[in-house]
């Protein structure tokens, strides 16, 4: 790889720094932080694949996208550097353009990479803070007068379900009894469940929902069981809009200390 | 392009649909969903440029990759590619390791993409129910007695302060009043704040922290002004840890109705 002639292609939008051997580019990395590694396979030292697979093995820099710089006719190259980690590869002698499209479409797809990863870290922090918000809400309403316990449970079911069935999608809408299950565990499993539909065993069960994957954490509806009865609110309000001749029970919630959540879709009986 | 020299490329690994003018191809797209295209430039009809601008322009086609099979040595086609924006390029003739790798890391950072995508809807969902439920606490509060209330609020905070220090990073560590208002910052910008640190302008004002962006929403801290209050308290927590002496004092908040949130860090007078 020519150095001098790549620094001539790049210095008008990158600054660059290079070395000449694979234990040097490895001691420049850490203290460089680079963007984007060029690395050829032919070094002393360490040749490129070692640098790479060193690289692709530690968490600090393995997000560094590594561009193998291989002979033309390379296939052995190419299937080494595969292997080695490399996420990009120009064939010399090396094209300018080329060289700047594969630079700058890793370098986008980095930054993506990276806002996207800062804001899930920034979402599953506001998330914890607020389950640790909500686990307050039980301590609260054991003070409350039990009847009017029970219209602000009701209050606060009607706002969640009316939020999450805001906020999801439900899948297919179809009518009658067909498909309703799925619609129910589709829309619970956009929480975070893991929650399955199957056919009722006993005669007046049209559907088993069960799953053992709490939509809310376990151990966050195990300190908060009111969640249970949203995530069964969840369902109840589904049937209304989607089949008035189902209701739905919670048989086991893992938030009541039971091994999985199992709830039943019955037909109603006037 | 040789559609039958790269079906026989691809086919041991991937089922491929192909077509044989721009017009056909864009037809093609929303029925069969591909994981990756592959465009050649020269096509009848509409050339790959321009069916690679119309897939890139359409949300529902514009994550998926495209990769743009071009001549060798055609500068120009590599510009209106990425104009087009084209994600990978190939030249003629195609060898068969570069395809399968090109294919392979696209299909790899689309998936890594949708995995991120998904994880973040997910959080952004749970986060909003949660923020649903946290809105009944000041209710709940109202009808406690004034002394169980103020234990309660300070349980909270506590609760709340300790699990985001827990998870947040307060960067540097350096002791004294310097750079202990960047600290606040850091810790309640990575909850989706974005608050700034200056220098006092009273005498007894070390740092002042500003800013209009709330970390809980703004609408949410209205509805719930104790958010408000655990905003202090995380302050009021980080200064015990790293400077005790100072104290922070809230002058204005978003959740209160002012413009801006402010906060001032005094030296406390003994």
């Amino acid at each position: 790889m020519n150095i001098e002639l790549l620094k001539a292609y790049l210095e008008d939008d990158y600054s660059i720094v290079s070395a000449t051997n694979g234990r040097d580019a490895l001691d420049l990395v850490p203290e460089e932080k680079p963007d984007v590694i060029l690395l050829d396979v032919m070094m002393p030292d360490l040749n490129g694949y070692q640098v790479c697979e060193t690289l692709k093995g530690d968490p600090e820099t393995q997000f560094i996208p590594v561009i193998m710089v291989t002979a033309l006719s390379g296939r052995d190259d190419w299937i080494s550097g595969i292997e080695a980690g490399a996420d990009e590869f120009l064939t010399k002698p090396v094209n300018k353009m080329e060289l700047l499209t594969r630079i700058n479409s890793l370098l986008k797809l980095k930054k993506m990479h990276y806002d996207l990863l800062e804001e899930r870290d920034k979402l599953n922090l506001q998330n914890k803070i607020r389950s640790v918000l909500t686990q307050i809400i039980p301590t609260l309403l054991r003070t409350l007068p039990a009847e009017q316990k029970s219209v602000v449970i009701h209050q606060m079911i009607d706002m969640v379900v009316e939020s999450i069935l805001e906020n999801t999608d439900s899948g297919s809408r179809e009518n009658g009894h067909e498909g309703i299950g799925d619609i129910c565990c589709n829309i619970i499993n956009q929480l975070g469940a893991n929650f399955e539909s199957g056919p009722g065993e006993e005669e007046n069960t049209v559907f088993l929902i069960k799953g053992n994957v709490c939509p809310w954490g376990k151990e966050e509806a195990q300190l908060n069981p009111i969640l249970c009865t949203i995530s069964r609110g969840i369902f109840s309000r589904i049937l209304d809009t989607y089949d008035q001749e189902l209701e739905v029970e919670a048989i086991e919630t893992m938030g009541n200390g039971d091994e999985q959540c199992l709830f039943q879709l019955n037909k109603i009986e006037y």
